[in-house]
């Protein structure tokens, strides 16, 4: 605790998060400031940490509990794309102020879900209150075989460019969310909204590639800006094509309807699908694994000498994409 | 990077942020998004994190290198409470729109000047913007000779209550540092100031008391509430002499001013001491790493079967303390 916090403060964090560490003897059940933790003899650990503001990285009318499991997901998305086992997490929470106990109560079920289902625990953390909007802070702790960890940089000139499953849905999802995208049937609206509400961290996919791959990361600021950072720390260059990038269904249909939407699939965020390179004579135990997994692996362009991300259009021309926000392209 | 960060964001952590992580080879230089740690064969992990919301840990006109530097420590002296050793955080920071960059050049700087006391380095993190009041989020990691951390869980009936240091500069200087206690000499009012903004996490004096200590943490809530905490964890109570808590002479030449000031050095916050018990045949080995180390440590009171804290006055009567904000007492 940082400083001073009330006893309605106390009465949250026993009643509602001290539950959440129970499972795990080294968090003390909330009862300490710290946790201890013990990794095994031959792994290494992998740390990351995401925050998310309200109004910002989710929207205000969100359902709690999925506002919870975003905000665990997208950081087990960060230790998938290390091929890393998720041990637990520390979290940090601001609420406002006026904040309803029904809200916490349902940003804490979502936990307790998502605990469940990928096997991690509270470690600690501490709960603030604020004047300005809901901020969230996260750091996940997961372990590699030493040494195992997929990077950044490890990305060749040559090797192949792939992604997991299919990319854009989290851009549409937003836009979905907020009530665009009137056009599609219901049922495409909301697998869209679902995908930006409820990543799916490809925890399998990236133990499975950890040892095949050269270079990887999660599709979290949109494909071409983070291919072009492993491009950027490999010290190469991509060609991505454009018309090699998997959709889903509703994605297609709702560029099918609005041609324009197919840049926002490759420059959007929030897919939290894993992008990756290998060297061409791995392509065949990839997708052994894929099929294995029943994750589908494609091929989207490959690396080169040089620097920055080309973007390929089905027609073969290379596509200018305009937005803000990346650098190098 | 959760969601969509503009070019200004990236170009803030590469030029501030990411040069506190050069020297950690492990961080990658936060070139990735994830950090991995391998810690010693023979020590456990300890982690810890805090949140601070400007306008309420911290006074919207402080220095920057200030607020940095008290993120970090607050997180350090609850390492330093569990006698662990401090080896890297990651940090997740929601800035203002309109912040400039003046404000976060001086903050980088902070960090950069207390890794270099501490011997840590920045491991990851997360930047985002919000529309209001900055947050900070700090997780740090220890580490500790394996099973030898210290636990708030281990008092018993008769151990000796210490702490370290003085207390209560920590809430007093809170009112120096808003322009109060105008009737103390400036020296004193900036003596005061200064403990509550930059704490000095007792890091040394951690480590040699986990293995004379039989419970511990840091007073950061206050000490009445702290030494709470350690004897509802622990299953006890303690009686708490208020004539022997340790108060600097600027505390003390406040108190003399305004008696009613004494109860708030019990229960304010924000000193960054450390209160622990210890058996009473441990008291002439404390007392030796006391001197070694040169910091004082008290007894303040000692522990006994039962529950809550008992605040005795200096005439020996049970002193009534009403403040918000403290359950059991």
């Amino acid at each position: 605790m940082a400083t001073s916090p009330t006893a309605g403060e106390f009465e949250l964090i026993a009643r509602y998060f001290a539950p959440l560490a129970r499972s795990q003897p080294f968090a003390y059940g909330l009862s300490d400031d710290v946790a201890w933790l013990r990794p095994a003899a031959d792994c290494d650990l992998v740390l990351t940490a995401d925050a998310m503001v309200a109004g910002v990285h989710f929207l205000a009318d969100d359902p709690p509990d999925l506002v919870a499991r975003k905000l665990l997901r997208v950081n087990l998305s960060d230790l998938a794309a290390k091929g890393a086992r998720p041990l637990g997490y520390l979290m940090t929470t601001a609420w406002p102020r006026d904040i309803a106990e029904d809200w916490i109560a349902g940003f804490a079920a979502g936990l307790a879900q998502d605990q469940q289902e990928f096997d991690v625990a509270l470690l600690g953390g501490d709960t603030v209150a604020t004047d300005g909007p809901m901020h969230l802070s996260l750091t996940a702790v997961g372990e590699v075989p030493r040494g195992q960890h997929l990077r950044r940089g490890g990305g060749r000139p040559g090797d192949l460019v792939f992604v997991s499953g299919t990319i854009g849905d989290g851009a549409l999802g937003l836009l979905a969310a907020k009530g665009g995208l009137r056009g599609l049937a219901q049922a495409e609206r909301a697998f869209l909204a679902d995908r930006y509400r409820l990543p799916r961290p490809r925890l399998a996919l990236g133990a499975a590639v950890r040892q095949l791959a050269s270079a990887g990361m999660d599709v979290s600021d949109g494909l071409v800006a983070d291919l072009g950072h492993i491009c950027e720390v490999s010290g190469v260059s991509a060609e991505l094509w454009a018309g090699a990038v998997p959709l889903s269904p509703a994605a297609a249909a709702a560029i099918a309807r609005e041609p324009g939407l197919r840049a926002l699939t490759l420059t959007g965020g929030d897919d939290y699908e894993l992008v990756f390179t290998i060297p061409a004579d791995a392509a065949a135990g990839l997708a052994k694994q894929g099929r294995r997994l029943g994750v589908a692996v494609s091929q989207v362009g490959h690396l080169a000498s040089g620097q920055g991300v080309r973007v390929i259009g089905a027609d073969g021309r290379p596509l200018a994409l305009e937005r803000a926000g990346y650098r190098h392209f």
